[in-house]
């Protein structure tokens, strides 16, 4: 088992990684608690539910998707937990993919203003990104993730077995998360997963928990540093500037957010050549691709995805923001680069895509 | 003027009283400040909007009313500034009365996972009471501000100049809230409301400028030592359970808020003169009655408010809690009180009401 600490302003819990975690959420309940709130979708309650077999709970059904991902959902997720008996010592229980740790998370952190959650994720991605850090939210119609709260959980539970149910597609959209992470703080795990790809492909366990726990590690570090995106916690957009305005440019129906983060990844790993003299380009490119196929990008326009920019969250005024390497384990955030440039390393990924 | 320092762990700011101080806004926006949104109503906005002469702005209208006070108007909001150009550094100020400094502030609380507000109250009521302290939300179906979060505001600025515009009813709806803090915490101050109704009532600047400040005082205090309403902070409930359960029972249509809660006053001190030997009961029923009249109570049913009671958001594990006078300036919070003698109170009140 590997646990590791995250250091908040607000809240300091720990991230487990270990086999058989999503049992233990019993542990990590308050010791004055109300009801549990399993918020979940019915494919992973069929899949993993009991897990609760042993906690008394209600569970709450989120109906999935990414165009579910939306306030109004959770309004409705409030008023059955009302109806169900929540109260302020009540506990949620986020217990699915990226999508419902999002949204699960922020019906914890807005309900009666704010009552706590545990974050079981089921997917790879999940496990890697959306559970550790606090950060909460749902969509707009104007972009991904602009309502949300910076609300840390209890606890995050991280139990690679569940990856045993996940289809191969999922699974390497959530590798790309793991790349991006040696990419800006790890030339080590970057160089385990260019040589031992056939081991993590093949999902083999003990590479398996090795590369979630040096992400889960990474992410934890740097959120503990920085919980609200001032600083240092902005590296972990690298590949996602770019990434954002694929997703939006294609309805969040094309592309799963990992294969986004891919694609902006190689556009960003083209302008770092450009504007940070990267000498690593070539390497990181090929293990991106290496991972892949990500679906085709046939038919997506480079000027559309650039003008879509200057709309994505990170852009403060009017100013673009790219996480650019310096090398591999290290990056740098650029502000002000030339929109041409942005455009034509948009343009080199399309072509090559 | 008077200044009031509000410290919590999530920020600590000024709760500033003094005639003129609604144009005071620029001196509180961050350095780095952003587009400054204004979220308000056409009625205020008509009487008051000058204050922002100075001041580059967009306006968002709230349309106003206890029963758009949803979700749905704050994610609403929350696209219109989105198409106006809000970014990460944009600032909400909320100006108006209760419900717009709620919904203005959870909306600021919840736009990006949080930009910041500054509070500016329009009612007497807002001013002593919804804009200090960092509350902020939303109603569901089920129940009175049931989504929201505590964000605190980078200042509060309360001028009684602007309550010159105020109808009567909605400014001794105000009053209410202010014999409400010289019950729970300033004998002197509800001595002052009982002896100099007459120059309260016709608002006369030197009093009603001591009032505001001395209501404002304590609600400073109350919440610099108890942020998250964990222990102290529950006195500021005083009147309320009962009051939401009014609110509630007649749809949030016939009672303001101050007057259903000067109703759950009255009720809460009969409750008193039972469970804690209260012995200034007569004294504080007096006070109430004379800020009057409240609306007609005709045809409201004593158990049906009493058995609203339990759906109230401060129940905790199917546990009632009343905050209770012990004498004028103390309460003490109760709870397992007997649901006849609550029921028997409620009734007094109604009876005589």
């Amino acid at each position: 088992m590997a646990s590791f600490r995250v250091q908040t302003p607000q809240r300091t819990y720990d991230a487990i990684v270990e086999r058989g975690a999503i049992r233990r959420i019993p542990e990590f309940l308050p010791q004055k608690c109300g009801k549990v709130f399993a918020v979940t979708t019915k494919d992973v309650w069929n899949l993993h539910g009991s897990a609760f077999t042993q906690i008394p709970h209600n569970v709450i059904f989120f109906p999935g998707g990414e165009s579910r991902k939306r306030i109004s959902e959770v309004e409705a997720m409030a008023e059955q937990m009302l109806a169900a008996g929540a109260d302020r010592s009540s506990v949620v229980v986020a217990f699915g993919g990226g999508i419902v740790n999002d949204t699960g998370g922020f019906l914890a952190a807005i309900f009666m203003r704010g009552i706590p959650v545990i974050q079981v994720p089921t997917t790879l991605l999940a496990q890697v990104d959306a559970a550790v850090g606090g950060k909460t939210g749902v969509n707009l119609v104007s972009g991904k993730n602009l309502l949300g709260s910076f609300h840390q959980p209890l606890a995050v539970l991280i139990d690679p077995d569940v990856l045993k149910t996940l289809p191969d597609r999922e699974y390497r959209a959530g590798l790309y998360e793991i790349i991006k992470c040696g990419v800006i703080r790890d030339a080590n795990l970057f160089r385990l997963l260019d040589e031992d790809i056939a081991s993590v492909l093949a999902q083999e366990p003990a590479i398996v928990d090795r590369i979630i726990a040096d992400a889960v590690r990474i992410k934890a570090e740097v959120v503990s540093n920085d919980e609200r995106e001032g600083g240092l916690r902005r590296i972990l957009n690298f590949g996602h500037t770019v990434g954002h305005a694929l997703e939006a440019e294609t309805q969040y129906s094309r592309f799963l957010h990992g294969e986004a983060v891919a694609f902006g990844m190689r556009a960003a790993t083209v302008l770092a050549e450009r504007v940070t003299d990267l000498k690593d380009a070539a390497d990181i490119d090929r293990v991106i691709v290496n991972y892949g196929p990500i679906p085709s990008l046939k038919g997506i326009s480079a000027k559309n995805l650039a003008a879509r920019l200057v709309s994505d969250k990170k852009t403060i005024q009017g100013n673009v923001h790219f996480v650019l390497p310096t090398k591999i384990g290290e990056v740098t955030v650029v502000s002000g680069v030339d929109y041409a440039q942005v455009l034509e390393s948009i343009e080199a990924v399309l072509g090559g895509g």
